[in-house]
């Protein structure tokens, strides 16, 4: 089979095609295997060569429908998307946010309407697409309620997800996934970028400020997690999911001061003392308006779980992602 | 002040063109009264002339941005965009939905970015963002959940309205119209076009095809009590509308027999008898998803009315639109 990633040169697009050459083949809801003959890495700027023949790179402005033309061939099965102009940026830069988080959306649906067959199209959501007054835990069927720039164009995609696989365009999936933690690397603009730096940071000898109050509770999952539960919602038949294909990913509620009393069960307490606490309105108001308490029950009828505890997480971070000294 | 007026050439966008200007002004939050000085009617095709100087007419597709520019001048006090691809159309021609229902609305919400300051926008929504399982009655904040490409499209547009006034781009309302009824003419290509046929088409002495169950129930609404409740939801203060701008506006519950036992009563048994039942079930098929009774709390609360009962909905066409003999 043929795949496409979007975001491909991110994070979360390098791993989950790691995770699927790993593999080697997915399973169609028949249980019938479909060796894995060619992955597409596309984002903005090309993906580090990961020394696979399989992998195809290409880079540029997924809005241009002639790069999406390039990029999703014809004979293309399955498309995960997870490019994205993360909440911070989207907050702050309007047009940036409409033209990667709706226009190119909007681009790579349209050149998937042209395939020979439907392909899968497995949308990364966020649980930005809630917000206000909610249910707690929040359903899968709560409404669509964004508060941000970011969770509203999430929460367009969705909509044309769902309206498109019910026109028969595609087999589309959209997956609400939970805050990641750990991310390595550098700090994002994304709103919940401390809740990777305050535990990456500290563990890097660098001093994290955490611009939320200790209490805020966040809704999470690892990075492993993230990726296990993107390739089972690729696998599942259509037939599991329920009206909107819109699916809470499971994930761990946990507080701010959960995870660095994690960070310091984990590395002690020169480490976890280097996280300085220091509100920023801006930040705490978008963070403050996503919900911390699921219930995922459609995800964990499909098999996706969520991570059991945060020290877990801290480990796996330290043991998966973090730079060797 | 200056209005726009999109789907400006149509029954409702003529109607409420005559209807500010025959009250000359409109009120703002504060109880003040601003004189009309223009109004542009926008759409596809060109208005006919209404013989009023204050009119200018525009044509052209609303989905081309220089058309928008000419359309709203910089000094745009107010726009109400009533252009749209009714249901039944924007199901059989997707591209065209999305081009009129989308990228429409897409760009005169760009364009009111650009005004000397944030206009008014009063976005024509549908209860047709609903869909499915409901509760019954319909709150104003139950889930978006279309199971149309034109509640999709409409979904959209009342979400890009509201994160833009959350922005301060514009001051949005977004105006969740019942099925409008009785529209004088020829039938157009709404799934609920038969709404108005049945009673339009035997007072004319011309049989017609009820294609939905007798005992389905539609939400409805006479053209004057929308007019009235457009102007209502653009003179009331930002501030009486709650988290999302979006408002089920008040309407009736009816079913299609109820209708035609309405239409028996004002005109005779003559009349009525030219009903004929015939179920279509692609029509069948849309109209059943929407829902039939609402709680339109936020409306009535703003002043909005529905009408009393569907004899005098029969009785305003027959008295107001219906062509002279």
């Amino acid at each position: 089979m043929r795949i496409v990633i979007t975001g491909g040169a991110g994070f979360l697009g390098m791993r989950l095609a790691r995770a699927i050459l790993a593999r080697g083949a997915l399973t169609d809801a028949h249980g019938n295997v479909h060796p894995v003959r060619e992955i597409v890495l596309a984002d903005i700027a090309p993906a580090r060569d990961i020394g696979d023949a399989r992998v195809r790179v290409v880079s540029g402005d997924l809005a241009d429908p002639s790069l999406v033309e390039r990029t999703i061939g014809r004979d293309t099965d399955s498309v995960f998307h997870l490019a994205a102009v993360v909440s911070g940026h989207a907050e702050a830069d309007f047009d940036i946010g409409i033209r990667v988080n709706l226009d190119a959306t909007r681009a790579l649906l349209e050149r998937c309407r042209q395939l020979a067959a439907p392909p899968k199209f497995v949308f990364a959501s966020s649980l930005a697409v809630f917000g206000g007054t909610l249910s707690d835990p929040v359903e899968d069927t709560a409404p669509l309620t964004p508060q941000s720039s970011y969770g509203t164009q999430k929460a367009i995609g969705e909509l044309l997800v769902y309206d498109m696989t019910r026109k028969g365009f595609i087999d589309g999936r959209s997956l609400r996934l939970p805050t990641v933690t750990v991310r390595p690397g550098k700090p994002n603009k994304a709103a919940s970028s401390f809740a990777s730096g305050i535990i990456r940071e500290p563990l890097a000898a660098v001093e994290a400020v955490c611009p939320v109050a200790p209490q805020t509770r966040m809704w999470v999952s690892s990075p492993r997690a993230v990726i296990a539960n993107l390739i089972i919602g690729h696998e599942a038949p259509a037939s599991a999911f329920a009206l909107t294909r819109s699916v809470n990913v499971p994930g761990l509620s946990v507080s701010v001061e959960e995870m660095v009393a994690a960070l310091r069960r984990v590395a002690g307490d020169a480490v976890a003392d280097r996280v300085r606490w220091q509100l920023d309105p801006a930040i705490d108001r978008i963070v403050s308006t996503w919900p911390a308490r699921f219930a995922p029950t459609r995800g964990l009828a499909l098999g996706m779980r969520g991570d059991a505890n945060f020290d877990s997480i801290v480990q796996a971070y330290i043991e998966e992602d973090m730079p060797r000294a």
